[in-house]
């Protein structure tokens, strides 16, 4: 169960309303790695989980800190459009490029459809999409998702404190590029300690068994570009992470495998084939009679 | 500059045709975590490097690889709805309820837009979208996004791989899931490479002055639900995983500040306000007599 | 700010599990009316919202009980997935027809993706799109479709009460249905309030002064069919809801005005015009000389 | 059948061009509450419908209608981007902020892709969704989302309005604000009538027994936020609109039940589960041999 | 203006009801080259035309057709849906695997959003998006759409016709393969008609000086795979169709032109770099102070 | 397999960055007829083919060329995004309107998200989607889907020709320019040599025995709409594009057939139906103890 209050975990009031920035900040609320991505996806890895206890416990209580900054965004992004011009497009433009300016720079949908309110959108307007979510039930994968989204929200946060100089703006970025602080150590943390207690390792899913994959490639650095730097890192030689084996490198894969041979399906569903012309059409006659009526 | 040679990196031959388990394998051709993505999300990662050698180099080593692992999985699509009954259903139903089952479990448009041919799209039949590809330009960030990509993509190998006995599709899968454990090591590598140089460090983005951040929310835990099993891990309590601080515990959240008062933007918006009833007649038509024209 | 409980507000428990069952109950989960739109939905009314008080707070109070609903929901599907079979397709279907055919009518990314887990989709795989969100700033717009949601939600409920004789799985939708009905006298109510205390009235948005639209076609019905039962209606004749004018019917549409001729944009273009032939190549000349190098 | 007129319902003709205002009006064209998703959705209402007569002439007479309403709307913006600059970019800065702004404003696609045609996107570039559409067979409950449609359009219109002064587009917008105020008066008299007749009532489905819903939440409002005006509502007592109850006002949730134990899924899906690592190395060997070649 | 009147233009009814089938028809009204497409597709291309007259007329003259087709094949859905069981999954499994079998392989949206109605989907239940839609206001490039709209269209109901024997859908599919057999034939009558009358020609668009063009490579095929077999057809060698050039082959292409150096973007926007560590600390340090409060 | 070298196929660099400029390009790299699209679209169609040889070598040979050209669009565009201003919006706007200027006609999301990279969307910021594929299986349809391609992918380069003057970037237009000559006229010879050797045929699918056709429609305009102009057109008289035909005009359609009545389906999926109200009431309570439990 989900329960609301109606105060703020921190506060969120710009010095003074900005309609281009509102559309910006869309970006971190609405986007592939805005707080609704991680909202939903914390939930329905938890929801998920085969394991009672502390992941769990983990996952629920994150997951409702993110839906509570959806809404600190949410009414961030209506205070920067209150005062946003809705002005004659031509007239502005004539008399007053900055403001033309501004609004070539907004979200339209902000004023037209939500009436200068907040959407679940990106910066450029596409709507959330529950595609982004990741919640697979093997939680080294997940939870390395979990570190990638916020590592990417604090990469996006960070780009949208250099664009602005309001006060109240940056008050609440600082805040939210604190969080994502902790919830890359944690998500790392989680992570590190799944592995360290035997609970799932590397590869991942670790339980299933390797003897099944062909291991001859399962560590050999195979490049398909004409780089050679590519030798000089850790992933080329010396152990691998997962403590399983050696990194080798192979300057350029090793010959292919012929292709099979084109597929020949049902002629009923009419893709083009090779058969001479005039077998063909004698094919297509007895066809033509063999078909059901 | 790409080029394409007309041979397989490893054999992708069904023992049998399975228009069924077709339609499971686009999954990881199509899928958010299938090969098109991986591909894509290399390449896009390579192009906007801003570094030249080993890591560009890798980027590009490995996505072009990729786009060969999309073609090994059509081609055994292909394959596998080579004979894909396309008879009709009611018949087929009264007459044989096995053939009817499994057209049911098919990709109807594997026959009927592709004509027996491999499509960019899931299990689901949902066209593969860019909204999947991450390329930030940091690559801590980025090479944590590729770990989870390769991690989620061995989950999903790993559970086709028990949907079917066909020794050709094991093959193929056994070689996929070797390719997995390789590109799981080896982004972690590179991610802890990155570190290791200096080049990059936690927390995500490492060269963004943490003194701007909130620091004293940025190492601890607030728990947002009612589980207490939280307070156990290693997230918890002790040193944090970016060496610059100590996690810490709050068992849950601190009183927030008060919501700011709901915005009141321009009038021609036709918001809903709480203005009274007569001085909100009054006021549109003050506001009718004010609108130009 | 959100606070979650580990707790469900009802019991949502299946009397056995049923992978077929699960996929469809995806559809009041993920689907254009399921319990993610409505979550969404009111949130984004509630900051959006320019009154404090009695509306905000409802949509607050409901708001939060619907993430609960998406819980319960998604709690559910995992339990209705826990013995799903995912056997080898081909070896089913041979063997045990009844198998395959539950598998034929199955969400495959269920298994593929979220390893029996539940997922932001509807019954056909979509993911959860924030294009079903609608939240206008206006409140007796959006609790009209308010109400919509909650009648499409109940209908969708009711039809899948009877897809399933599982006593766990009704008594959840049981549950649903009270809700639904609470909800749908609910926004009907706030609706009307809105009217009764002047607030918002018909026709929305109600202080758009209605002297500004043509309002000679603002009550009259106009039949661009041949139908001729739509004039028996109330909406044909007698007073309008809003009080403020009488309908009228109009058996066929008047004429109509002539189009506009067809423009002439930039010949730079490239649009197909009906210049001559040669006129055009020279024009080509010309224009080539006058672009820019 | 539909049949085309070279004629339009109402002029459609701008005093002059306006690039960024054609992106503008895109919304009401192509967006979630556009005139192609009225179109498209009284269309398969009618084609869905299980009563023949007046409701299903009133849904075709209405539907041909919005299909003329969206050439309205694409003829009109092909005239206001008729001269748009297509200029070079650079140089446009450098000399004219203006041109500037006004390009940055402009749907690029207009330009782009259509060559100063109208596009089937909202004024966001968003393609128009068939995922907007409604059409349950319920007809309460879909001429509920019809009303909502006409509501919101017509707000959308509203706010246009005021985002220009040229005459000719002021025409066109006055006639679809009308046309609006019909549409609104006639659904919601219609949906009156179905209750009135009795062929339809509240709750909808108003022929699903009502003894098989959880009663004792049919008419509680539940409060789920910390809000206490929503007790002030008609909503929270008295008689509900459905006749069939009385509301009732309950301040927080009752207690929930506990949340269901975790699944456990096979164990061939990897997800992470809390065996002990031992066993699970155990278990992880036997299910190997288990496991099918 | 669109008129409507309540004839179909060909008979739409089955023999009997087939919910498998309906879903497979689905493709053809609401898939990427489904009737919905092509409406929509002439519609735009006639609003965005620049010329008057006969090709204007031919698009307004199919399109209205087409979207009559859009409403045959929503008729014929619903008849195939009315007796589509709803019955309980897990007791139908039990006794009767052939439902059990039926219901897996409909659309299940149909039942439970739709009511056994029709819904603007493709075959697996992808909402109909205006990204299918094509409207260049370049006719010969447009034409040149239709022409493959209509092959794709009777390709994809050649294949259905083969997945049903019910003599009343394949009385409807030879109408409507009887129209793509027309409608294909016009379009490349048209597409021809433009060239010979010179309005628009080979290069499209042809009106764009070729002078400005690398003509180098202009009717060069450069051969990117290792096939050898391209070098046997009539795009190898010999005069091009255009008329202004003769094909040349090239085995294999050309050493290409070195990678441009990385970009180094501001920054702030925290791309990884390769700025020494220790510079790069420096860097921070000076960039921190720099930075703006 | 793919190969991937280090170097473009032409020279890929601006004289000077233009975020603007940038976004613009995106649309050839990511939109509906970006080189995306045809990269993978010749992709599938070579996986898809049922003929070794010639056809399948071109359609390998093409496909890779086209992934090289995404490369360099995305190489192009990182570099035209190098300079672009982040700086703060109202400042920007206050002080200098010709950054706003720039700033509003940007991608925000190259910014914000990548970092000043290139992204795999289209100049409005739509991500790439598969839904834009087409891969039938019959080459003369697909083929003629691949002229459409290039065709409308030369009239967009061409647009974006005259919305740039920097040299570099014109380079590489002339270059994309010159690229799209030589595959429209090699998927037209392509086209045309499938129908010279008789392997496929107009109407597409040509093996489709024509018989099964409603033939006497099968090359008669009908007239939709009330122009008279298409009468003019060689698609009106005279013989057919595939040779099995004469073309005749029907100046509008004759009358339709009557529509069948509406459907009854199943009574628990709550369709509104026409019984009188008296009835209703009477079968909902026996349907009540019909239903199961």
């Amino acid at each position: 169960m989900f329960f609301h209050k109606q105060e703020l975990q921190h506060k969120a009031t710009p010095t003074k309303p900005d309609a281009v920035f509102a559309r910006k900040l869309q970006e971190v609320l609405g986007g592939q790695y805005g707080e609704i991505t991680v909202a939903m996806q914390y939930g329905f890895q938890a929801w998920n989980s085969h394991i009672p206890g502390k992941y769990k416990d983990l996952l629920y209580g994150i997951g409702a800190e993110e839906m509570g900054h959806v809404e600190m965004l949410a009414t961030m992004i209506c205070q920067l459009l209150e005062k946003a011009p809705i002005g004659i497009t031509d007239d502005a433009v004539q008399s007053d490029p900055v403001v033309a300016a501004v609004m070539g720079g907004t979200d339209l949908q902000h004023a037209i459809v939500a009436g200068a309110g907040a959407r679940p959108v990106d910066s450029m307007g596409n709507p959330w999409s529950a595609g982004y979510v990741t919640a697979s039930g093997n939680l080294l994968a997940d939870f390395t998702a979990n570190a990638n989204a916020e590592m990417q929200g604090r990469v996006q946060v960070a780009r949208l404190y250099h664009m602005t100089d309001d006060k109240g703006v940056r008050d609440l970025l600082s805040f939210l590029l604190a969080r994502d602080t902790m919830h890359q150590n944690q998500w790392i943390a989680a992570a590190a300690e799944l592995q360290a207690e035997g609970t799932e390792n590397l590869p991942v899913p670790s339980n299933f068994p390797q003897s099944k994959e062909e291991t001859s490639v399962s560590y050999q650095y195979i490049n398909f570009s004409d780089g050679e730097h590519a030798s000089e890192g850790t992933w080329a030689s010396g152990p691998t992470p997962d403590g399983k084996g050696e990194f080798t490198y192979l300057a350029q894969p090793e010959p292919g495998v012929p292709m099979p041979p084109p597929t020949r399906p049902d002629s009923r569903l009419y893709g083009t084939t090779d058969l001479p012309n005039v077998v063909e059409k004698i094919a297509g006659t007895v066809q033509d009679k063999l078909h059901r009526e």
